[in-house]
């Protein structure tokens, strides 16, 4: 079980007041879990602006389901011996376009390399990176 | 079929050099694929800056198992009528942390603010909402 | 002189320790002054997603400085009665290129408006927008 | 003077006219001005993601007036080897708050630590870096 710290910080009235508010607003049922969450944003965002970093990362992409190559690609992926594939989802969003989601483990770099290129793909329309540090 | 169109782009021959060697690098095949991937960026970034535009979400959350809210949040999304569950994906990534990816269709308006709920919760570590518009 | 509350946040030795050892890398003196700063910027950006609020703008434009539109269009802003002109800042970068920064004051969306009617000016290359809540 | 280049660009029919109207919405007057905004857009924001680019910054600061050592710290900036001060301009926002934005010229990572630096500074409310390739 992790051991938990109690610090103190202090601040303005005006700027507590206004946090409050806004946490209230964001559904919070306390402070601390606020203020852990910004601290684990900030931590995240440093982390993974290493190239380095292991990391997991889920990428989005929606595409033109005629678009043959983005499936050649996605099993390559698979094969891959740089990142690993956890797990994919695949949804059916209208007729002409579909949207997957896929699951990675690797460095960083890798990462966004290899989700460049199945971006850059023809019939590939929008896609997005979201990391987290391993 | 959709009917395909032909446009002239003037531009600087230093800019245009520039632009080749950054689309070879991210794996384009072609400068048309490049430029429309640019604007469908654009135009998604700007369609999705509006609260009442209809989407389709991918909200990616990273918590704490033994998050017991998460549970009941989660599943009286399923229930909810301003949003469309389609989708979603459980993935266990240590003995603490599970990735939740979960599909949604609604407002933009009501999609972020069911993420901020969900955000919000205790033992939920980080999250991010991707959208595109409906 | 305003009036300073103490709070009490709890959280991950683990954690904890990850705050400390990026603050330090950024140069905080103390742990509250970090909180009080990622506190602020949550709110700010929270502040600035309304587009009435009032708020302070620095518009920063790189041009070329033959763009003689744009002259004229800065001229205009000056005179106009939904924006007020606080400052401006002119940089020579080189032989081509001119920076400019422009301070003003108003509501987000007539700041949001005004600064895509300056980007899309012929001969200005790049531009952003920087808002704090007033 | 720049040699011109016209390139050919297709793309379906809707997309097309989803772009006309919005580059219509903000202001364009053809859509080679908007297309090699995007461009000069992208390039750019990939420049900049490597720290030893040469840039151009605009570091933006909101601040305490009261705030001693950033007096101090903006004095010893303007005698460091490895950036130099191009330009900096003040504004009186309130009883209470200024604004300092200082257009710098460095190395991304050296612009970015210096940012980090004054942003941490007690007294220092919001910051904001803009880099622009050099």
């Amino acid at each position: 079980m992790e051991q938990i710290e109690r610090i103190g910080v202090s601040l303005d009235k005006t700027l507590l007041s206004m946090f409050d508010n806004l946490i209230a607003k964001k559904g919070y049922q306390n402070r601390s879990e606020a203020i852990r969450d910004l601290i684990r944003q900030q931590l995240s965002a440093e982390s993974i602006s290493n190239p380095r970093t292991n990391a997991i990362a889920a990428v989005f992409l929606v595409y033109d389901h005629h678009s043959t190559k983005l499936m050649q690609k996605l099993t390559e992926l698979q094969h891959s011996h740089l990142l690993q594939t956890i797990s994919s989802l695949h949804i059916h969003l209208d007729r002409h376009n579909c949207m997957e989601i896929i699951v990675l483990r690797g460095r960083v770099d890798e990462i966004n390399k290899t989700a460049e290129n199945l971006l850059s793909l023809k019939g590939v329309k929008l896609g997005r990176v979201n990391l987290v540090p391993a």
